[in-house]
């Protein structure tokens, strides 16, 4: 029986998502809660594998369980067993045609910005602080050039494993409320770290060492050595997988705001 | 030279603000911080005092300066000294009547319950968590019994200090965010765990496990050992004292939201 899980995480003491060994990893502590539930090993594959540091309020992943329990026990079971950061939200019984990755048409990704000129106090952690003053009219301008299919080669970590380095954005929204700015990005899919190589892009837009045509021209170069700088992972977060609606997931998790 | 203090922080890594030997405080953090910036040690006094694991976005300080620097100094130099959870938002110079406790027209709280089935992950520290859905028309039925000025025995720690159990809430507003409930007191001032205990008994009314009248019944005991539950302290913000306008202080800051 296939199982998909809806799941929040902060994911600062994590060295990413990924199981790695000799590091702690939201999957590894994942599939250790899990595998005490089923009483046996558990794989999990999910919809975006996040970064060190970089946090979510729907991940979405899926597992194949040999043992019989109810959608409320894995749940239950694997917050039990889950370090305090680590929350799942919710157990879905899927065919097994659902793949967390190969099935979502498409992710959602929110970056947080604090803008203001002291550092952050409480949020420290959960946004990433920007004390120059932002303008976000370029911002979006810088944005726009994004939006749509594009080779996001200039985008992507030098390490990206991706065979393809194409993408489609469907949309970048930039929001101020009060002092934090909101960044949503909704794609296909994502390269690494092109959020938040997209992010340092508009930063630099947005305190005005660029001018809004700089995001294009990076993008034109489709080379990530001249690309631009890679924001912290502190604000980000992943945000929500949208799947087929015959697999009839819960509804999308609300971005964080603050 | 009086220099007066807007403050926020995380307040999971303190045993509460007051200076204590052998324990991390968040005055001891500070007036090593500003101490430094003085190079002289400072006294500082808060609007209110919070408890271990209590937050604030709004705590307001007072210090004599005996040394000459910009208000730009003393918060950039006290932020580069604190630890990451603590930040300065303000300084601000006032004359010698001002004092941070005694000058405070009144205080502002935010309790923040996280209502839903699953326990917290992004949020964790941040806020309280209750499973059971909470009924808001009783809560808010309770809370106005204890709008106005009133005997708080049976709402302060028994280890409370304050001489007189006299206090004057000017208002308890309860409003529901997706899954997040904000309990909103506005006091003159507060008693050692007022806020908190009121919380744990609005609590149990909001759950069906008390009427809405019981919140009145424990007000007119005058009795702490027949009060309710002491609500835990993750969800509580300090979020502003009020001042007269003389002193022109700063704007207050927003309440802290999710």
């Amino acid at each position: 029986m296939r199982i998909a899980l809806g799941i929040e995480y902060d994911g600062r003491g994590f060295s990413g998502w990924q199981r790695q060994t000799g590091t702690r990893t939201v999957q590894e502590c994942l599939e250790k809660a899990l595998s005490k539930v089923a009483d046996a090993p558990v794989n999990l594959v999910c919809a975006g594998r996040t970064d060190a540091g970089v946090h979510a309020v729907g991940q979405v992943a899926h597992f194949d369980a040999q043992v019989l329990r109810s959608l409320r026990s894995w749940v239950l079971g694997a917050n039990a067993n889950l370090p305090g950061e680590i929350s799942v939200q919710w157990a879905s019984e899927v065919d097994e045609t659902f793949h967390a990755r190969f099935s979502a048409l498409s992710r959602r990704y929110r970056y947080v910005i604090l803008n203001r000129w002291v550092r952050p106090g409480l949020l420290r952690g959960k946004v990433t602080w920007q004390h120059a003053p932002l303008d976000l009219t370029p911002m979006r301008e810088a944005a726009s050039h994004l939006v749509g299919r594009h080779d996001f080669s200039s985008y992507r970590a030098l390490a990206c494993q991706a065979k393809s380095p194409i993408r489609t954005v469907h949309s970048i929204v930039l929001t101020r409320e009060d002092d934090c700015l909101y960044l949503d990005i909704h794609a296909n899919a994502f390269l690494h770290h092109m959020v938040r190589n997209i992010a340092g892009v508009l930063i630099a837009i947005g305190k005005g060492e660029q001018t809004a045509d700089w995001s294009r021209e990076i993008l034109e170069y489709r080379d990530r050595t001249r690309g631009g700088v890679t924001a912290p992972g502190d604000g980000l977060y992943f945000v929500h997988a949208e799947y087929p609606d015959v697999y009839s997931l819960p509804q999308p998790s609300r971005p964080p705001r603050f």
